[in-house]
């Protein structure tokens, strides 16, 4: 259940509330957001919703029948709209496209991702600075110091980042050099992170967990969202199955049950999705076609040589051609609806 | 390694062949279809395979890279032709739909839907008369007497039929009703059913295991060919994930792997693939847009009564929408390469 | 619910029953086993229990909260026992022991292996002559013509056979040469087949689906039950999971669940669950301690040149040092209680 | 590979050495740890391990062909020892109970808790002061303050503490106040947590990844080795499969593989293994027949009213009854060998 408060309520009365509320709840949860100020509450059983709508302070009550609240489309039924600095937006409405490479490793790979970026009207650059790694004696990226080297340059070229945070430590250290937060699929349920990225008001995408399930995506959501960063995004990046012909299974299923399940925008990354170079292309124009509203893919100016990941990312030609191709494709999906 | 023999061949020279190749091989497997006569070989280590292409009777050899081999692309660069009896085809070239109810339940079921096939151009009916069900307290279908009603509607109204074959007594049962074979996700490794049907002349149309490997589906339609018939048709019908907010999980990365891979053409089950009505089209023109050479879904003239798969089937006006829809995507893909 | 009948009602009376068992029920099925003839019925929602208990010729009503009903504990609390032709019995109340190759290859294989089962007190021997491979050029059995061979030895020695069935046909043509069929992991599901095999008055013993649940294997017993035969013995075998260390996961888990489930006595494979020699004794071991009421092994007199499987069969001095192990931790389990 | 230096190096021969080593190498990676120094090193292929052998400096070298090298059982043949401050050993040739509850409720709860343990002779108590929720809603924990009262009352009766610790600055603030360090089955690919936990010299248990395979959580404890800390233990605790009767599937099999693998102890977690009260016994019992070094379980004075966990929670009887059956059990383990 959630609860908007009217504007005019002073400390004094919604201490009150709070208090009046207990006998009608069995939790409240305070949520102070960019965009609003709310209470979460979990309702006792075979209450009647109007006795709380009446209570002094209360503009209007939401019965969410989801175990998430805040991300549910059945409380705010309009698309979130995540607003970036240059003026676009990531939303439901929209179609945006990431792209970089795994790992920063220098500034002539920098350079020449960039160009090839301009070049193709792509305007946010993925890339990471600190690699979540299986072994510990795999590169594990080249820090705060790529990522300022990295930042001047993007700056420069009206480009925006998007990496990936990996520790609290992390949050406040990027907080001036980047656009966007990552949440990495080791992260999803990294809790304490959550929190912290409640407490900034840059985007955050989230990616769902390895083997995690879409409810669990959602709850993650619901933690940032909560503690106080309405700027969310989704991203499906592929689940681990059986299948070993692929690194991963991208599930395209996941992308209409997402969007009917919430308000926050969807991203698919194809590169991790499915983990094969030559397959990207299928993958990214059937996620666009299921109705994912963006695409985030790896990409290196000489995949053979990339410290990380060269085996998915795309050569610059290949890169050129699947942009054409998901605009295209994104294109029609509008001309059916 | 698969060797084509000169047509002017004799049983005594084959003979002799199959003898010369001992030293070479461990073991020879002959391989007779619709098409051509075949010797399938696993060769021993370090052999020279020219010694090998020129033994008397061989026209030509192929090493196979893969452990399957008939079904390989490695073998047969061209897509396979499975022409079907009004003089259609399913190939990796052509894009086929088959449609209909998950159960045949009544003539006037049946009428019903010849009438909206007919009416949207859908060459291909899908239907079961032998269901396997979980629990035996469930609808196990109407049987031959139902196969026979819709045998005689269909033909009138020069629709072709697709219908589940569980065990090996109806195969020829079967055979004169029937103008394609489907062997269900239950069935995929039953490997005596497969045997049966390498001996008949008519398609036949595997579906990937419920939690079967894309390796696991070419090795059983490695069994139908092997055995004698090469009209072979593949589908990926969804797998069992962790996730619970879909029945299944259709797996969009499969189509390119497949296609790859196989000169078979590919189809796609996305009622099955997902399992909810309201999101069997998205993942269709996904599909598609990932390569999908056809699409079979169910579709019901009223859901709600349904014997079985009610919440996954779709209504008339909504087949009617995504039939037209999966066209517009397939023809963007045309234009896309 | 499960009805069983007064012994005194005539067929008349039975016809009258169902008729009037129609408004209480949605489907009845009417099952005569070895043991007893009952009605399953699917009751409607909200009828008196007591209404069916007073119908003429009823002797006795359970109402089971299972999907599946006679094979649930809450039906027969005690524990089916499944009578040998040696007097033997299989039960949750008593502990056996099959063990033999994975094939069966020759006379020396099979006299070495029976020798070794005698002396080592081993008193049911497990071997294939119909073998499932997913390539179609493996080794596939020795078929009817090495079963006979074996039943000659096996009989000679008054050692038991548990083979498996793969496909309709068999199941008469093995009847007289074996005394537990087995259903493979890959037919579990196999529908036709478990109703055949509902038909005979030998033991069956149904491995688990390679993927399946606890539950669909208690319907696939349901099916064999429900068809006519009692004998029913459950076997877990091990699952497909992310590990790939292991070849399977043996289900350890499911001992203590099936046996709160069911009265049908669970016996496992620790060769096909984790798949490594070295490793069966220990989860072998934990199986017995988790209350499996038997254990089913591979083992070979030479491994190493086994035609199947090789790489889990124990030799035979492994295989008599398990034999003393799994007979002390079954001594321990039983002092525990 | 793994390079023991001579106790006599001084930095400069160090530094000389690692330089020499880069014509024979990838990377060199210097561990420091409580018990030694050693250089990992990623070898360049046909080296001559010899000529490495004599370089200056150098008093052993190991090749390792596993990927992790440090936790490798074919480094360390002996069973690492886990000295706790009571005496105590955790280690391949002991056998450790650690029980207590999910979360750390009350002051009344932990009182009675400790006296069940001390009446039972268990010496580790566990319990959460952090406890990681789907939900953002759900109960998190006591806290710090929760961890002091506990180590207050822990410390008086002698009994030690092991809890878990979800971020990096908790290493530090938990220091004083427990034993073992657990990190949770979320965390385990929690690159950083594990790089703080390196620098520490207490011992460290990792519980393997909810769908992480054994090589991952063998990685993991690599990561906490190489950053300087050996004191480690490993723990399976259940992995997330298609089975629904049990909230996770211990796995069984994973113990005799790890303790073939890995000089760590391995100790298992049969209440989050299978999550219902009644199973936990059973999968205990197995789990130590399978080889398991220990058992950490969760008991709660009264689980119907717990905060968290309350349905695979034992009551005290229970308890009791496992811990003697449980030390039956590693007798007749020992018995058998």
């Amino acid at each position: 259940m959630i609860l908007q408060l009217e504007k005019s309520i002073d400390t004094n009365q919604k201490e009150q509330l709070i208090k009046d509320l207990q006998k009608f709840t069995k939790s409240v949860n305070e949520v102070q957001t960019q965009k609003g100020f709310y209470l979460v509450a979990l309702e006792k059983n075979n209450i009647d919703i109007r006795d709380i709508g009446q209570l002094p302070g209360v503009k209007d009550v939401h019965v969410v029948s989801d175990n998430y609240q805040l991300v549910s489309k059945k409380w705010k039924v309009n698309p979130a709209q995540i607003h970036l600095k240059d003026g676009s937006v990531i939303s439901q409405n929209d179609f945006s496209i990431m792209a970089g490479p795994c790992s920063i490793e220098s500034e002539e790979q920098v350079d020449s991702v960039i160009a090839h970026l301009v070049e193709n009207n792509v305007k946010i650059m993925r890339g990471g600075v600190y690699k979540p790694r299986s072994s510990p004696y795999s590169f594990r990226g080249l820090g705060m110091e790529g990522l300022k080297m990295w930042y001047k340059k993007a700056k420069a070229a009206g480009i925006l980042i998007i990496t990936e945070v990996m520790q609290l430590s992390q949050v406040e250290e990027m907080y001036d050099f980047i656009d966007i937060y990552q949440v990495g699929a080791r992260n999803t349920q990294n809790f304490n992170l959550l929190d912290e990225l409640g407490k900034v008001d840059k985007p955050v995408m989230i990616k769902r967990g390895v083997s995690g399930t879409i409810e669990e995506l959602l709850y993650s959501a619901e933690y940032v969202f909560s503690g106080g960063n309405e700027n969310l995004i989704l991203c499906e990046r592929g689940i681990r199955t059986f299948e070993n012909m692929t690194r991963n299974t991208l599930d395209i299923n996941a992308i209409p049950v997402l969007k009917d399940k919430t308000h926050l925008p969807v991203i698919i990354d194809p590169s991790h999705g499915i983990g094969i170079r030559k397959f990207v292309e299928p993958v990214a124009l059937a996620g666009i076609m299921a109705g994912a509203d963006g695409v985030i893919f790896e990409l290196h100016p000489d995949p053979e040589t990339a410290m990380s990941d060269g085996q998915q990312s795309l050569y610059f030609e290949e890169s050129a051609a699947m942009i054409r191709k998901m605009n295209m494709a994104y294109e029609l999906r509008g001309e059916m609806n």
